[in-house]
């Protein structure tokens, strides 16, 4: 197929919940970030992470192979270092071939859990 | 009415919750990919599913007739294959003429439901 | 200050629960058309809803005064004729002058409410 | 890093419950504006409010630094004058620098939380 998307994506919003209720990993409470790569070559993403009160740390690493779509919880990010929770963050995703970006977070702090989605922002 | 949207569309999350709780089908935990064509010519549209560790599977076929709305559960297409539950995946939606997409989820795994809904990534 | 926005919009998604929990009006379940009319002209606008299985219907005729917010719930569209509940429906909203257009719905039909909400789709 | 985003934003949609559940702040019912300044300039914000019923209020500054990011809630505006709770309203966000905007609302009125977020709509 032929490559979908945008090279370069933004999420303004970005939040870890700092506990959940439920069997894991599926009730833990996350924060996603859902990249598809449609196309025929494997994409090389950055991931930079912007804070409220210090530098932005990044990049994170991933590569999306070629026609396969990856679900990354932020809560997963090691390296260069963990996201704390309980922190506001915004991210900027890059990719070296066309990506569709998508975010979405299961909040699980209470006893039943909530849900948000949205297409990220396409940058030109 | 004159067309409205574009001809494809992305969808990068994916995932049908593996239970569900209260009456079906309304609180059946479902994926649905809705598609207004608003124009006066049917849509003939492929939707591609993509995986995070195989290739994609697809296409499945729907026809949107003209000036008509189509609220597809993934949970429903059932040829080539149905795509599995608790799974991650992401989708491609094509069309030979305008249509609009919204991706939608009722999540009733515990007692509430909870919902997310997003415009679909149009591509050019 | 300068209009903002698009002269048509569309939502794939729309739905209005069959019943509902809690104190009325903020807890009906209900779907929401949020309308922005930041301009200095009012906006005269005309809502088309489309089903799965029959014609379109409409318009429905709204007016957004210059520099006002206008939040419609499709519950309360009444001519010329109420839509049906637990019905899959889309809409396409069209002004005379530029609009910003955003979709929500409350769901309160279990103890808990859910919210979802998308901008919708902005046509060219 | 290259400035991301769009330098005018709208949201249609703006509601801030009148009450909430559970432990404060978390839990405190809110409606976020959330800014991402990705750029190596500071962004100097203005939001006006608009309502269905009165003139627009505004605008509220508001100062993102480089390489920030900024969850701004409504409920914390207070220069000119805070916004009413229980009371439709939407805003335009204006920036001297691109920025890229996304809103969110977690409503606690009920015992458990519910969550919405979108993007918002980019101006040209």
């Amino acid at each position: 197929m032929q490559p979908v998307g945008h090279t370069k994506w933004a999420i303004a919003e970005g939040y870890i919940p700092a506990y959940s209720n439920g069997p894991e990993p599926q009730f833990t409470s996350h924060e996603t970030v859902c990249i598809l790569n449609a196309g025929d070559a494997d994409a090389h993403v950055e991931i930079t992470i912007f804070y409220s009160d210090k530098e932005p740390v990044g990049p994170y690493k991933e590569t999306v192979p070629a026609r396969r779509t990856k679900h990354i919880r932020f809560n997963n990010l090691k390296d260069p270092e963990p996201i704390p929770l309980d922190t506001d963050f915004a991210s900027v995703i890059e990719s070296d071939v066309p990506i569709v970006v998508q975010h979405t977070r299961l909040d699980s702090r209470q006893a039943e859990n909530a849900l948000l989605s949205t297409i990220a922002y396409a940058s030109n």
